[in-house]
């Protein structure tokens, strides 16, 4: 497929972390000229935390980097596009292993200082030796500016780079946090995204790191959907660089708040611009689930919804077809739920109240809001007190035909 | 949407049921001139067993239908097209039981003998009237040998009209299974499958005839799946009029196992149908999943590699791109699945094995399979002894074409 990313399509501005530099090359792994090779330095005395993917079939390098990252503190990241070396069985942990080593020798570290990862076909052996030569072309352009190459650089079939930058104050210090993230289908994370890289100089140490990053995703990448289909590949990586001078964020303090209300920030930023530039899609719909009496209940209502393929078709063409979302929620297994007390909405316009289309509701107001290019359904489901939301994409011609032709 | 039954589809001889007459009509429910409106008339005598949707937001003719079997023997079915009375709240349950009243009046039965059925758009008024007026013309046309004109008249976005008939010799005696069904999208049965009426003259009681279905379904219309979702309208009717010379089948015997499998196979026969005539559906896919420790697993990785929308476009452009078939048995959460052990067939195919790409396998092998029209696609998971199958199809452009304009 050839490499159609929108340029004109600007990144917001992705402040510098000091401590955290990229480097971003084309090793020609797929299209030649392209962008693929990314090599990510840490400084020394940071922290690092990361979230994998859950599915069994998890690919050579979420293997070898869960791996090394027991082992010790990570000093590089290497990520690769065009090829997600997964499906490779035991040739493939090789090869990830290979490619690690040789950053390392060049490096002047421990091979188990570098975290390795792939995303783009499955199933193909990954070239190991293109990577390993454009290895000193992608070290010569690290840089802390270096954000926007590499969010350019780790991207599949996106058409976007995607990035986001935040920074707060802690006890009158300035701390930045910026991230990038790529994805475009086979996005259904499951306590983890696609790959999301995203840096800091807060200082904080390992177990704080972690929590706060958890945290941040179940609110961001862990509720996305573009398709329903969890990748071999996901990962999300936070690293502490300790540069700033704001004090240590510790405890459950005012300072761990803001910080973890900032990462959460910008790893939403993030999880909706993936979803913005879900494969084919034209509308960027939230759904809504409110009046749960739990968070399953409601995320459960909310997938079901977001995942019908004829809802989905449904927000392509514009059509407000609420008896789709209906009968969507009513198949969500809600044990016990009471059709009369359910109520639908699109945006503002309730579509859907006593079992049945709302009294008030007009077909010209429904379509007034399938116009627009961002879409909420909103259903309160009346059984309790827990409120939920998750983003979507629709289901178009393109989704299709960039899926049919992917590998072509 | 237009009317594009493709009537150069025959099809199979659908045997005659004594005690069971079907009439169609055109009743202009949504396109002028198209049959829409079948009138089923039941000989005393008979026994009915019934199943319906599982949707929390079944349709009014569900409700109603639901309680009317309970309270008697049913002596008529009536079933349109163009319009599902769903989603219409305690409007369309009164509209379901004026239809009801009008043919029991027409007919000198009690409403509570009518079971009404309801397919098509869902969220409109039932034109009732409409309904009404066309009784008269619908019952004019009552005959033994209505199953051809019944079969197109339930159909909905169908192309072809699918039914399935059977005889098998108890005792000496011929008993006749015939069956007309319809669905084309909204599929994923959840106990029951879209519309089905099947008819027998066998003598059987309420409760054998009832286990007699529900083991049929659990076989046939709860193993397929276009897009899973599912029908607020779902309902299987199987009749048995009794009026066979055969034994009257009881209990466990060699009678009611050959009738049971009979049964089974037009049920079969009618899911198989559904699924070949899929919304846009270019392939027939048989998923098997072998080898599990129970049905449950087995059924949940087999439905989820169904409703892989990554699977199921790569099936569309014939692309034996199985690293998505393994990225969905590896989120199908199957716990302490064994990588290494799994196997993954297209037809006789061995495409993974060991965790990765089978070495023998070439592109070459894989796309001779995957430019057949039926292709199966077996997941080996060497845990137990539970084998289960299911049936879908792929997802094409049509399929979203079909979805995106149904209501314009």
């Amino acid at each position: 497929m050839p490499w159609q990313v929108d340029l004109n399509n600007p990144l917001p501005v992705l402040q510098p972390v000091n401590g955290f530099r990229l480097g971003t090359t084309s090793a020609g792994i797929k299209t030649p000229g392209r962008p693929d090779l990314v090599v990510i330095e840490i400084a020394a005395g940071s922290t690092v935390a990361a979230v994998f993917t859950q599915n069994a079939f998890c690919a050579a390098p979420v293997r070898v980097a869960r791996e090394h990252l027991a082992q010790q503190q990570p000093g590089y990241l290497l990520v690769n596009t065009g090829n997600a070396n997964a499906g490779t069985g035991d040739a493939g942990v090789r090869d990830a292993r290979q490619c690690c080593e040789a950053l390392a020798e060049y490096a002047g570290c421990s091979s188990q200082a570098v975290l390795p990862f792939s995303t783009g076909v499955i199933g193909e052996p990954l070239p190991a030796d293109r990577i390993q030569a454009g290895l000193p072309s992608a070290l010569q352009q690290l840089d802390e500016n270096g954000w926007a190459a590499a969010a350019t650089g780790i991207l599949t079939t996106d058409t976007v780079p995607k990035g986001a930058s935040k920074r707060v104050v802690l006890d009158g210090q300035a701390v930045t946090i910026t991230g990038i993230a790529k994805g475009a289908g086979m996005i259904r994370p499951d306590m983890a995204t696609m790959l999301a890289f995203i840096a800091t100089d807060a200082v904080l140490d390992q177990d704080v790191l972690h929590n706060c990053l958890s945290a941040a995703i179940e609110k961001s990448f862990n509720r996305i959907t573009v398709d329903g289909d969890t990748s071999t590949n996901d990962a999300c990586v936070l690293v502490a660089t300790g540069k700033s001078e704001a004090p240590a964020i510790t405890g459950n303090d005012v300072n761990h708040e803001l910080f973890c209300a900032a990462v959460t920030d910008v790893c939403i930023q993030l999880a909706q611009a993936i979803i913005r530039d879900g494969e084919g899609a034209t509308r960027f719909v939230t759904v809504a689930v409110d009046g749960g009496e739990n968070t399953d209940e409601c995320l459960n209502v909310a997938y079901t919804v977001a995942h019908s393929p004829l809802v989905k078709t449904a927000l392509f063409a514009g059509d407000p077809n609420w008896g789709r979302i209906l009968a969507a929620v009513g198949r969500a297994g809600v044990s016990g739920l009471d059709l009369d007390s359910v109520q639908i909405y699109l945006d503002d316009v309730c579509i859907v109240r006593d079992g049945g289309r709302a009294p008030e509701y007009t077909e010209a107001a429904g379509q007034q809001v399938m116009d627009k290019d961002e879409i909420t359904i909103r259903v309160i489901l009346n059984r309790g007190d827990c409120d939920e939301e998750i983003w979507t994409c629709d289901l178009s011609y393109d989704y299709v035909k960039i899926n049919a032709e992917y590998r072509t």
